[in-house]
């Protein structure tokens, strides 16, 4: 294994939060920390280009009163109603919708379900979350 | 305990069949399986119109496609949002749509909630299901 | 089409509360609050007995200190996995869970499940409600 | 704002992997992907410390034939009952699960039910992912 050593600039005051995380997290430097960061990146991207079956979690949280984003969101789910087992609504509060979508499929069409319903014109915040159905894991 | 007895009228193809149900299920004969009848139908209406804290589930099947359903119905769940602790929705096919509602409170108010719900426009098929929050039965 | 006439003996109490609910509903008499009962449980049992497809939810409520109750559940409903779509858990309080299950299957199977599941020793209550894949209604 | 410049040791495979990624996601160097994974990293530890309401769902995947493990669950999601809105359960195949928790509290206890879970012996994969209410944002 070779070791190559890079630069990173970055802002002081972030650096210094970060300080504080990697102490937090009990890191010995930050390199070790920036490995760690990395390694996770790579394995978030590698499930979301996946092509063995996988199960995700879709959260997306919007406003109930904005004009027929319902009827959008419901029909974008319905193309993919054979990917998406169930979806669970709450009412938050009297105007924003928690809806919580729990998917199987390959990680990419997972992921590209994700990215049609979380950039719907008025979700505020939409988050996918990969798992496992598993078989593979002993 | 005073018994009465009264008549009914009825067709004869209804009754052939009623006459099966009744062997099916073990009744000993008409007047025990009317009388289960109208038992079952008073717990039904007492729970409806009850006043202490019950449990619904409130099912819905509709057709996706209805323009502005799935807006009318999220609306209307919303303003209900206290009493709704969560909305399952399955997509069925590329058009139906099941929701499962799970509501809380009072019989007669999650009577209310689902008659709105049930006879919204598009409303292919709805049911009211009560059961209880399990405090009063050891 | 012949009309028959039977007798029914049933105490007087209950029969008074039973005329109440047949004045509140709109029924013109007896005979006519029966019939309507005993359509309605035509209706349900020839669904129950149902060799099509259709969609039903199970409620189940009961305690979860009650020993390997959940256990239990967990596996009866694991053998039926095919057909249950979801499961949705309710914690009520510190000790009573609600399970509410959509199902899908032809409606003797659904039937069939769910005597399993309600009839689990330490279940409160169970209820199973029939709907409709939607498919057949206009 | 004040830059500063450290150096990150990283094996050379590594290295190559993240160079890959980081071409696919459009940063311009390998600092702009630093920066961006700490920052990333900084807003999921402040969520998981915060002291405001927010909403997170935990996914936990495990064995339904592990002894006593959907027993052990269920009770300790009802010592948290009131931060738990509700739990969707899959029956993935004949013997995994997927449960999906909805919760609602201060990012600080949600991670604390979480922790508890996914550590609980016999669960094979567990994740927490948190979104907001909704309130604070436009």
């Amino acid at each position: 294994m070779e070791l190559t050593r890079f630069g990173v600039s970055i802002d002081d005051e972030l650096l210094s939060k970060f300080d504080q995380i990697i102490a937090g997290k009990g890191f010995t430097n930050r390199s070790e920390a920036i490995r760690y960061l990395i390694r996770d990146s790579l394995v978030q991207t590698e499930w979301e280009s996946a092509s063995q079956e996988t199960i995700g979690t879709i959260t997306l949280v919007y406003n109930s009163h904005t004009r027929e984003l319902s009827d959008l969101l419901t029909q974008l789910q319905h193309r993919h109603y054979e990917s998406i087992i169930s979806t669970t609504h709450i009412h938050l509060d009297d105007e924003n919708c928690l809806e919580v979508l729990i998917v199987r499929g390959r990680g990419q069409d997972i992921k590209k379900i994700s990215d049609q319903l979380t950039s719907a014109r008025g979700v505020k915040h939409g988050r996918l979350s990969l798992t496992t159905t598993g078989k593979d894991i002993l």
